[in-house]
């Protein structure tokens, strides 16, 4: 960092004051045009400007005003601040022409002060701070695209161009940071679930992924994946309808309160709802059996697909859908089961981000808010189990005081992807109302009927958002066990018979062992074959010619690497089948005083 | 068959007559009632009649009913036939009181001759033939139940009682049609799917099931197995929305020809629809990528839930819901390929079928009906390739000349379950129609654009309504690899230590290789025990005493047996992992001039 920087402004004020710059310097690198400018905050990891102008601005328009506003700050023109009356401000930028500007000062409240920033020619309506000097502000900065957007927020208004840009106080720091945006823009899902085939969108159906066969292979297999730790988790998968009668919606609540987001029907001059939630589905199936304290913790898991309305302009790739699937569960319990049964999924979680690499988890645990159903003895008796479950399994976590929902308290987990960006994906979340609104009873020990509490559930979330994540986390390069294509047969020769046949034998044993595998005997070069199996991100390419049949070997290539490695194919097998094991989750370690596995000690193999 | 009925009466004609017989009787059994008759008409396996009483018939009343029936053949009564005009039979039935033969009357068509057959007391409208005498009526009879029906079949007419009877011409037969009812009604899904807690219906979804753990199991384990030979056949899964907006649905016609089966919605003002089918989502798929030969036959397979709507009246249990999955799929390829194509969708068919033991497949070919879409030569083509691939694969198969669909020739197949009954599953529809609606083409040998044909298909149909055939197929009694629960483990005494400890190593030990096993711990009798393992039919229970804690063993039961076998748990698991390869469809046999797969001949193993 160099001296001139050290001025104690702080990253903020420096990227405000680029902002300014930035206007400036479109300004002046178009002399004939009428440009007028909306507004320019920073933002995450930069800031913006939106403006409107004739001229449609490209990425080719970038050097030309980033050589501009070098040339500003090697003007060193003094940022000086003013205080405006209304009336001085609205008639200084209705006589500069900038209308938007004029707008936005007749929006803001009478009782605030309003001021002015102005360096050399150039005056902006602006709270501040900035620099003194346009000297002050660094050279690391970058214009990095330009995008519409409508003024204001509103879909009424016009569209302005948006241009993005951002700053640094150091050119490392920037650098790094561009070096981000790159990879970042390599792994986007949208991009890489078009380049890979995974899944398409049309028209026809807004915000609903088609996974095309790739990408419903990596769907499946995130669901195969959950139905094994359910196995071991002692959940019991149940299928359940999609469109059910509003009367239950009323009881759930959701027609209250979930109303503008639920997509209706008509059948037989009732309403029905397609399922935004599988709760009340759930619900209905605990209130039909009579079950006893015996049967507790029940654990229904359900993967039914839910349909929730957004508005078309927020939808967005795999992440922001209007149909998705959950890896959704509920469970009954009794209060003084909550500790025992938390402290197990928190060891779930955690085996399944981990399973995924995702190594950076973050737990919140979010307690009553002022406003709360429930008795206070419960509340009690329900945060200081989860608190105690998080302590038994050593989990830095943060407390949010008051965060809870009115139905009871949640834990939440937060993974940092290879990216190091943090997404929400699970929770764990007490209900003591839904109980309540379908009248849920069990038999407890002395045989009388009494409330369960519900626990809400999810390890991934939304299937789809999960997907796009874990697609970005990958970066489209997914593991053996998950990829849609795990190897491909290239024989080296494709007009050689006994290669060809070698090719197919191989492809034919290995395909029914189950693998995902098949031969690309096009009469192409090696080379183009090999860069489509690296662009395809495809695990192994399986070269075979004259010297592989002859020793019944193959010559494997595994992703990202430049050499080959020599196996027979026996030596093949046994490392796909070694791979294949990573579809596996850890062995669940029992807990004691697990009330269903007491005999947790029971887990050596038995010798007989 | 005794010499009395030798008279050449068809059943059809006795069961008449015994329809006649019950219809008097009833009348005879309730001289206080006032008894109107309806239709009395013969239906397969018996017939019914419709009345009109106060007193309402329950099976109480059967056993009289069935004396005075007797009553009536020993009096042998002649039978004769009276030709009416129309005003005398009106005047006769009128002063009979009977206004609902009065109103079927004034409902034929007048040139139709009118004629009354009359025994002792009891007259009848009716167009015969009959028997001669009651005499000649054979004894073997009997009243089944009794059930509402509207008059006329209409909702807004009034309910009558059905009298549902049968008769056959020898007791033989009779008996063994009251057998075949009496299993029937054991295996009635509807009934097993409550008492193995299969699946159960809340009216807050009417037709809509939902599967509980247990039915769940057997539903994915179903899903399974068709992924499985999915694999085997080169089928590539997809996954598609739901809601897809209207425009799609009147490209692919079903607006104008499906509408009132439909669930409509509204989405940002645009009209949307729950799909009803998967074709147009998978032809918009087809439409978004340019295909070539190379990549034909393309053959897309989807799970995707689909809504269609029943009126409430005709649901039932999991055969006529209005919610279901299929193993649907869609292949798209080119005339030429057609032969082969099939060809290996019959050996599938067969293969799926057969692994489900319905060893009776019954094939009809559905050939061009009058009205139709497609040049001619492509229908001489399509059905010349359907056929030879039948005969190809040795299918005796039944020819429906005509019966095709307007946009192409089918087959379709029938299986026959253990009790004999016949229910369609499969199909094999080819479709000259959607991929000129959707405008398909692929890129050709020669490189010109081409249209391809659409097959579609499904094995199993609504996986629903196969649930349900199955189920009653194996009156309950899965075979291992789909059985809900496959084992259940239980301590001699569960409260000796050393067996309850034993149990449950046994039971992670199986639980960890997969199995769907647990352990009755509960202090209940082995009785007791023993009976709810067979009522739930599980296939196997396992029983630990101090015998089996000392020597590794376990003493097994399996379901329908009478005894148990000692053997060592090794033993034991690895009669579990061979029954476990149940679960795997038989070997795919590659044909010859398989495009994909032309080195059929490298099936064997390689020797390295």
């Amino acid at each position: 960092m160099s001296a001139k920087y050290d001025l104690n402004y702080d990253l903020d004020t420096i990227r405000h004051s680029a902002a300014h710059l930035l206007a400036q310097a479109i300004i002046r690198s178009f002399p004939e045009e009428k440009v007028r400018l909306g507004i320019g905050p920073t933002i995450d990891d930069g800031f913006y400007y939106d403006i409107d102008m004739e001229h449609h601005l490209t990425e080719e328009d970038f050097p030309r005003i980033e050589k501009e506003m070098l040339a500003i700050i090697a003007e060193d023109l003094t940022i000086t601040r003013k205080v405006l009356s209304r009336d001085d401000a609205i008639l200084f930028f209705k006589n500069l022409g900038e209308d938007l500007k004029v707008e936005l000062i007749e929006g803001i409240p009478a009782e605030e002060t309003l001021t002015s920033y102005t360096q050399g020619e150039f005056t902006d309506l602006c709270r501040g701070p900035h620099v003194r000097k346009t000297s002050e502000i660094p050279s690391h900065f970058k214009i990095l695209s330009v995008a519409g957007a409508y003024w204001r927020g509103q879909e009424n208004q016009k569209v302005l161009q948006r241009v993005y840009a951002t700053a640094f106080l150091s050119e490392k720091e920037l650098q790094e940071h561009l070096k981000f945006l790159e990879e970042a823009k390599n792994r986007d899902h949208r991009k890489l679930g078009k380049e890979l085939e995974l899944y398409l969108m049309d028209a026809h159906a807004p915000g609903s992924p088609f996974f095309m066969p790739k990408g419903a292979i990596v769907y499946n297999e995130l669901v195969a994946f959950i139905r094994r730790l359910y196995h071991q988790f002692d959940y019991q998968e149940v299928i359940t309808p999609q469109v059910l009668d509003v009367e239950l919606w009323h009881i759930s609540g959701h027609y209250e309160n979930f109303h503008e987001n639920m997509f209706f029907t008509d059948i037989e001059n009732r309403e029905y709802a397609l399922k935004p939630m599988n709760c009340p589905g759930h619900m209905l199936m605990f209130k039909h059996y009579k079950y006893s304290y015996r049967d507790l913790p029940l654990r229904f898991a359900d993967f039914g697909r839910i349909h929730r309305y957004e508005k078309s302009g927020t939808l967005s790739g795999l992440t922001r859908v209007r149909t998705f699937s959950q890896d959704d569960g509920h469970i009954f319990l009794s209060l003084d089961m909550i500790q025992q049964e938390i402290s197990e999924l928190i060891s779930m979680y955690f085996m399944c981000y981990r399973h995924f690499q995702f190594m950076d988890v973050k737990v919140n645990l979010s307690t009553r808010p002022q406003k709360r159903m429930g008795e206070e003895s419960s509340w009690d008796l329900a945060e200081e189990a989860l608190r105690k479950a998080l302590v038994e399994n050593k989990c830095d976590y943060q407390l949010n005081p008051g965060d809870g929902a009115f139905y009871g308290p949640k834990i939440d987990f937060k993974v940092a992807d290879a990216l190091k960006r943090e997404y929400q994906l699970g929770t764990i979340q007490l209900d003591f109302q839904l109980p309540e609104r379908f009248d849920l009873k069990f038999v407890n020990a002395k045989g009388e009927l009494e409330r369960p509490i519900v626990i809400h559930r999810a390890l991934l979330g939304s299937i789809e958002r999960f997907f796009g994540i874990y697609l970005e986390h990958v970066g489209g390069a997914f593991p053996f066990w998950i990829a849609p294509e795990q190897a491909v047969v290239v024989p080296v020769k494709s007009d050689a018979k006994t290669q060809l046949d070698y090719a197919y034998k191989i492809y034919h044993q290995l395909k029914s062992a189950g693998y995902r595998v098949r031969v690309d005997a096009r009469n192409e070069s090696m080379n183009l074959k090999t860069r489509q199996v690296q662009t395809a991100k495809i695990p192994f390419m399986l070269v075979v010619g004259d010297r592989e049949v002859g020793n019944s070997g193959v010559s494997v290539r595994r992703y990202g690497s430049k050499s080959s490695e020599n196996m027979t194919f026996n030596g093949l097998t046994e490392l796909f089948a070694d791979l294949m094991k990573e579809k596996n989750p850890a062995e669940r370690i029992y807990k004691e005083n697990n009330k269903e596995n007491h005999q947790a000690n029971h887990q050596e193999e038995i010798v007989l």
